[in-house]
């Protein structure tokens, strides 16, 4: 049967990889690499120091796919995400068939951890819908939440309490009164700015994990202005972001 | 100045380790390594597993130190906490005073990730507020969590949906209807048997990463009971275990 790996490589930087995604990079007889389309050019770059630095076969084979633009007009989010993911679906069915052979290894570069935010399951669910059959293995690899609160040196939960991971788009329902922790991604609108909670801690981070990394930390009244602008100018400067915050209620005074 | 490296070492397996781990624990001139007291005898020999598999040094030092154990009686939880926190904290002070010498880099191996659910950078804080002064370093490591997805091969989250972590102690709390998916750990009472939510899908694992790792999944009111007898069963083989595990709410059938 042919087999499949998801391995997850963190988030920039090549030795976030762990000994088992080292290992399983090398098992693959074919790399599905993300190389056209809507996929940034520097996620990309970032796979391929990936395997310049850890890859050691040189048979191995390295197949590019395009990634289409996601259709945003007139669609509900839901049904947008789904036409997206069937056409995903689709292309990787496709590849598969033709690139694998039946009693191959082949591995997709997950960016993070595939269990957070990332398509890659559901759409291979879908191939496997279709009735092309293979075996799976997911490698858990180090997600930007984990290198947000690595940078920031702060514990993720407060003692014995629980933490929400959220969107930017669902923030404001998901940080009420009784949500002492809350991790917000996917956050295209800023929207900590429109938080009426200026007590608020908020531990920010983006391109963590590589070069260009930026952290900020803070009262939200007193930094968020600051975490604007400095991300105003990061993004205009590298023509693209990907950040990350966490929020934490104040504590109780007394 | 002192350094300090907190590194996450992932849940049982060496091979979990990331690179940046491997050089971390190679970086370091001593390890500080709990291995009496409260300390799981497998949870030491797990580490002694990664020092034997991925340690180059000859010349690292490695200092056992003996974990207080937890006073519960007649004390409120946060209370509790604080109280060994503090104990810790001395312990850890009178350590590294002691060991490790002004221009020396010390590390701690923590399960997991260090942010998730473990005190070893609030006791740290609590040390440098004894004006211990060092300069510390975090290192990400795989979270129970993301072996526990990786196992059952699902995304942590619906697509755009949030997701909340916490503790057998505050589930019925924390998933409420508007919850889709919530994470437990931490949970000595079995919670999920006392859910009124039949239909919602349970993802199990125990001893994730270990070679008696356990993994079970399916309808709450189907497998509840399954679980419990495994876990009842693999607790008095062992002597002892960890588990943790994913609800998810059904998907609306229309
Ligand atoms: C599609 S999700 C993928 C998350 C990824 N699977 C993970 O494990 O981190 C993309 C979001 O992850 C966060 N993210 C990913 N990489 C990041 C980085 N290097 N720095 C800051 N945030 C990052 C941002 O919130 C971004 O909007
Ligand atoms: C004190 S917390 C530490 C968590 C750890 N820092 C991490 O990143 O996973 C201990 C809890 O983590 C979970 N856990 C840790 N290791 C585990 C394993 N190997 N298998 C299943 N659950 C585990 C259990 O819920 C356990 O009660």
């Amino acid at each position: 049967m042919r087999h499949i790996k998801v391995i997850g490589i963190g988030t920039g930087n090549p030795d976030h990889l762990t000994i088992e995604a080292v290992r399983a990079l090398n098992a693959a007889d074919v790399l599905f690499l993300p190389d056209k389309g809507e996929e940034k050019a520097e996620l990309a770059a970032v796979r391929h120091q990936v395997i310049a630095t850890y890859g050691t076969r040189a048979d191995q084979r390295h197949i590019g796919f395009s990634v289409p633009k996601r259709q945003v007009e007139g669609l509900a989010y839901g049904d947008s995400v789904d036409a997206w993911h069937a056409a995903l679906a689709d292309n990787h069915a496709r590849l598969i068939a033709s690139h694998l052979g039946e009693a191959q290894t082949g591995a997709f570069l997950v960016w993070g951890d595939p269990m957070l935010y990332d398509s890659t399951l559901r759409i291979l669910d879908r191939v496997k819908a279709t009735g092309l059959d293979f075996s799976l293995d997911v490698i858990a690899g180090i997600t930007s939440l984990q290198l947000l609160t690595a940078r920031h040196q702060i514990p993720l939960n407060g003692i014995g309490q629980p933490v929400t991971i959220t969107t930017g788009r669902r923030l404001s329902q998901d940080f009420p009164e009784t949500r002492e922790t809350a991790v917000v991604m996917l956050d295209g609108e800023q929207a900590f700015l429109a938080l009426d909670d200026p007590d608020a801690e908020i531990y920010w981070g983006a391109y963590l994990g590589m070069p260009q990394e930026i952290v900020i930390s803070g009262r939200l009244g007193s930094v968020r202005q600051e975490i604007a602008t400095r991300r105003a100018e990061a993004r205009a400067a590298h023509g693209w972001i990907m950040d990350i915050y966490l929020l934490r209620k104040p504590l109780p005074s007394t």
